[in-house]
């Protein structure tokens, strides 16, 4: 431990108030990350139940520490209200604890729309982007596929969907190490020209961006990972992540129902969890960062567990020693040069 | 045999000429349509291969005959292009036999673009339909529920997806039985006014419609089968349906090596056959009719086989003998005085 604690720590806000099993899984989550090292915790919540949460754990060389909000946005409230009348809540304040640089990132299963409020506003986005957008891996047999938009902005600009391009390209290069990410854009033929109105503008733009765009894919190429950054618009890929989802559920039931009392009992629960856990990755990996803002929030699954949350805040933790934002925000910069020379 | 043969058998023209596996399976599809009974097949085609081919097959007791034709329009042709220039390819010779009366219903695993340009132009469209579109059951565990469209129509007015939700209401309870079906609007919230401009704008319409209108579904729905009419553009509809396919292929590869050796062979093959199954549909099944044309038009899957065209070739028969065109015409008319009242 003496190397390791040499290193610096990175202090990341985690909205200990968001998602379906908080505060105890995500207290429990936070643990689990700082005991792995090289981050400080500061949960952002109300006081007495995450001090409950965190008497349940051996805190010993830890550094985790309270930061007091009151409330929480739930599921379905509208942000942008919420914003206005609930300013101490949770994620605004973890938010707030970035923007003073007390913190370095944070990290919420929460609401994803009040998280996107608060990156948006209390961050502020890059010269271009009106609201931040989501995207990442959907699928576990394609690891390296991201999918960029997945539902934050519909009725997209093709601007947008080159922004995507930019950020995508970036988080998948600085992130997960891909040398020269693959660019495709979504779309319904492999010809350029096929397509809505909105792809068949985009393609000029991808063309012209300097980055590694291959043309179209279609959706059978998502789950066969022919590419490493796909863009589409956040209505079609929100589509794209909850029908991956549902064929998993669906398929993983029937498989267990045709095979029952055929196969051994712990080769059919192997298939049935392993065809749930790559058809609902979002919900087994912690969650992936905002594009487009001005600091890094990653956003998880609201049924993150603790391994889950856990798994976020080393994400996080990733993003931000790794400087993907500064990359992101310069890499933007050029594209709109590319695009407009 | 008697009481069948006193029936009157429906002449269906079957396209000879298109699909992969054209003329070969396509024939050995027909000679099987007719063994089944109540149908005449009219096959077109050029007719030395045609010959050839039906000369492989027992047709004692069958009536089949042969409607000469030149040529065949390629996938990927331009349909309005291959219109003017070769009028007497097999899927406009076939149209034109059921224009004339010779026919009551076309059959094609050709060019989809070709078959819906025969039938748009050659069948015409309902009032105030311009494009016929293309729709279908996706997902062999939820077999009740339908998505229209699923590709023909891009950049869809909310008009239209009106339109799809009425003829694929009247589908679903003529063709497939379903009392009173649900009809619902893909989008990505279940709460009305969650989506795009389209999916907002095409609520009030479907709320106006008189059909059993139910609301959004997310994507997560349609494998789980929560409404049998799911109306969309066809660019989402498009990547729902290759989606499908892509995860069906992907899974049942890696579930095999995840347990090759570990379950018995006969127990992989099936579980890896159920999956690729549920999941590719449209291949598996025959086909289904085209929406918005005055007339039947079964569209089928490009890779084909005989079962999948003898399939197509008895949906057409049931869509003909049910009389779902002047059905789904009048329900067409009923809409329109609904929604504009």
């Amino acid at each position: 431990m003496t190397a390791e604690s040499s290193k610096e720590l990175i202090p990341i806000a985690v909205d200990a108030m968001g998602g379906d099993n908080a505060p105890a899984e995500i207290v429990a989550g936070a643990v689990q990350a700082a005991r792995e090292g090289d981050v400080s915790i500061i949960l952002v919540g109300d006081p007495g139940p995450v001090e409950a949460e965190l008497a349940k754990h051996d805190l010993t060389g830890l550094s985790i520490s309270i930061e007091p909000s009151e409330g929480v946005v739930e599921e379905g409230e509208a942000p942008a209200t919420a914003y206005m009348t609930k300013r101490n809540a949770s994620i605004f304040r973890a938010a707030s604890a970035v923007r003073h640089g007390r913190a370095k990132a944070l990290v919420s299963m929460g609401s994803t729309g009040a998280t996107i409020a608060a990156a948006t506003v209390v961050f502020g986005t890059f010269d271009g982007i009106e609201r931040a957008a989501l995207g990442g891996p959907l699928y576990g047999l394609a690891p390296g596929t991201m999918v960029i938009d997945i539902g934050t902005n519909v009725d997209c600009k093709p601007q947008q969907l080159a922004d995507y391009a930019a950020l995508g390209a970036v988080l998948s290069r600085v992130v997960f190490g891909a040398e020269n990410p693959r660019v495709a854009l979504l779309s319904i033929g492999a010809e350029a020209g096929k397509g809505n109105t909105q792809t068949r503008d985009a393609t000029e733009l991808l063309k012209a961006s300097g980055l590694n765009f291959i043309g179209n894919v279609e959706a059978n190429d998502i789950p066969h990972g022919r590419a490493e950054v796909i863009v589409c618009d956040g209505f079609v890929g929100n589509v794209v992540m909850k029908l991956t989802e549902g064929i998993g559920e669906t398929l993983s039931a029937d498989i267990r129902k045709q095979l029952a009392g055929r196969v051994g009992q712990a080769e059919l629960d192997e298939i049935c969890q392993r065809i749930y856990d790559v058809t609902n990755l979002p919900e087994a990996h912690g969650g992936g960062p905002l594009f487009g803002v001005k600091g890094v929030a990653v956003v998880g699954h609201g049924k993150a567990g603790a391994a889950a949350v856990c798994s976020a805040i080393r994400t996080a933790h990733t993003t931000v020693s790794l400087n993907y934002v500064e990359q992101a925000e310069a890499e933007l910069k050029r594209l709109r040069g590319a695009v407009n020379a």
